[in-house]
């Protein structure tokens, strides 16, 4: 029961140190994201956020979601920003489905060495687009696990909440055949289908990030890190309007998986699919790895980032006042009898 | 730009049927947990709860945490349900630090490939930990990363939301020198200190998980497998009788670490080492690993799981009567001028 070797902490791969420290840089990232409903600063046990007292019937809304293997690509080309932004954008499309506006976010990112340049970009990425987002960063979890993730490598995962007033909940339960289903596009692979993507164009195409990407201006790095959009000032006018039924964020499961879950049981979507482009990084994904048509859109988001529901009627202007403030939305489809997604 | 191997989704190492089927399995953890103010259920991209209108002037206390590599040893003995207790008891405890009670709770699990029995295991740990804190397990996310994880390996991390009146903040700005510090007992190493721990035991101690603990008759596996304790039902009642002035949850860090965090500034501890006797677990690890005391309080709870604050007059009757609700606390120590805390 004794031994001639002394033993602490650092030597065994945890730098309490480094991590005080990584955490007074993080102080002026989260005090550039306060408002007047954030009471606390970095280093207290649980951030404090007032509820808003201009919502009646406060329902909160809340959501956990993480970056997926989209980090590779931003472990591959050193750029470690832009997933801050995505994980962020993420979980506000997420809320936003409910009709929610953003309060507080919190990151958890794990990691096996502290490497103090890492966590700062991301960290900086997830207060940036925290700020876009009218959202306090309120705090957050920067865990050393050595062992658990290569040098240079670390997860990342975001939580939100947000609010809405009870009789503002967006559900998609008034949904009825014949209505409108309208399409916003997304900004690249938004956070979905990277294991393909890598394995196709790293393993198969046998590219490297720094490569351009086929038929396009930028490099391989660029499009697979293009920032996953929030559309929160683009839908909050049309939410305050009351003129949406619903949304469903395509995320995991692309449009056949993520359109259900905001329509009731028993209706379905029929989804017109020459009514856009489909942006050149999906066909080359497709022609490169000869993937099939309806594993591409249940792999990926195929150009559509969000799909707003709403009734026939509402459609034509809703489009209008979107495309009038610079968002290129269209009508995709409509909402049909019976369960499932038909692409047509 | 073309190839004629075709590729798929679940060649890239995801399964989106097993997520499926995965996500359905929750839905009955889930469903255990609700309460009247739960509004949602699984498969909604965000997850609802009404705000409590029975709080006046009402904040919202909210964490993020992780487990850190207290995961190995669930991985070595193939035991994953304590650890989901734990990250739920650890959110729970840093925000009762607060004198916020839970709301609702969100888990991030990620791994490379979705062993069913093992993530099932994790949730259920999960889901059992939220019922045991009156607290609704709202949703999460199951992440399916190849590559990022081994077979079997996963990371976890929670996401807690509660609530307390403004006026009931405990913040520990009111304390003051001569103020009283009253320990809790933990049940073990809690979520801290497990890389140092595992480096001692399995590295330069050469013991496998299945072994006796030295002195103990638990194995290594159980002895490092204690559920991390929750505190919220021992001291909710001393938290409505207002008779604490603060808390301090022991994490990372330990005692040093953790009790500054809710003391004004230029106030610290006193800590009297003899007041209670440090587990066995600790001596050991102490005594195995030839690690110098200094180190071995920052990097372990020592056996003292939470610290009270309370006035000096107080603190014989919150103590005794912790001790009547069958909670072994002690006076550990006294709040004193200047930072720091020193171990006496």
């Amino acid at each position: 029961m004794s031994s001639n070797r002394t033993m602490d902490y650092r030597s065994a791969g945890v730098d309490l140190e480094r991590a005080e420290s990584e955490k007074r840089g993080f102080r002026s990232l989260l005090a550039a994201t306060k408002d007047r409903l954030t009471l606390s600063d970095l280093g207290v046990f649980g951030g404090l956020y007032a509820v808003p007292d201009d919502v009646p019937d406060p329902v909160l809304v809340s959501s956990a979601d993480g970056v997926g293997t989209k980090l590779r690509v931003a472990f591959l080309s050193g750029r470690h920003g832009s997933v801050g932004q995505d994980i962020v954008n993420h979980c506000v499309n997420d809320i936003l489905v409910q009709g929610a506006r953003p309060l507080f976010f919190m990151d958890y990112l794990a990691t096996g060495r502290l490497e103090e340049g890492i966590v700062h970009q991301v960290v900086e990425g997830v207060a940036a687009a925290c700020q876009a987002n009218q959202c306090a960063l309120l705090g957050g979890e920067t865990a050393q696990m050595p062992g658990f993730y290569a040098d240079g490598e670390y997860d990342l995962a975001g939580f939100i909440v947000g609010i809405v007033s009870r009789g503002d909940i967006l559900s998609g339960a008034d949904a009825q055949p014949g209505d409108a289903l309208i399409g916003l596009p997304s900004s690249g692979l938004h956070t979905n289908g990277y294991s393909l993507a890598r394995r196709i164009l790293f393993d198969t195409a046998g590219l490297k990030v720094d490569d351009a990407f086929p038929r396009l201006d930028e490099t391989v790095a660029e499009v697979l890190l293009r920032v996953h959009r929030s559309y929160l000032m683009t839908l909050t006018p049309e939410i305050r309007r009351g003129s949406l039924l619903g949304l469903a964020h395509i995320t995991g499961g692309g449009l056949p998986g993520n359109i259900p879950r905001s329509l009731p049981d028993g209706l379905g979507a029929r989804i017109l699919k020459e009514s856009w482009e489909v942006p050149q990084p999906f066909e080359v994904l497709r022609e490169l790895g000869g993937v099939e048509e309806s594993e591409m859109y249940r792999a990926f988001n195929m150009g559509v980032g969000m799909v707003a529901i709403v009734s026939a009627d509402q459609a034509a202007g809703v489009v209008a006042r979107l495309r009038e403030s610079g968002e290129d939305a269209w009508e995709l489809g409509e909402v049909v009898e019976g369960a499932g997604v038909r692409l047509v």
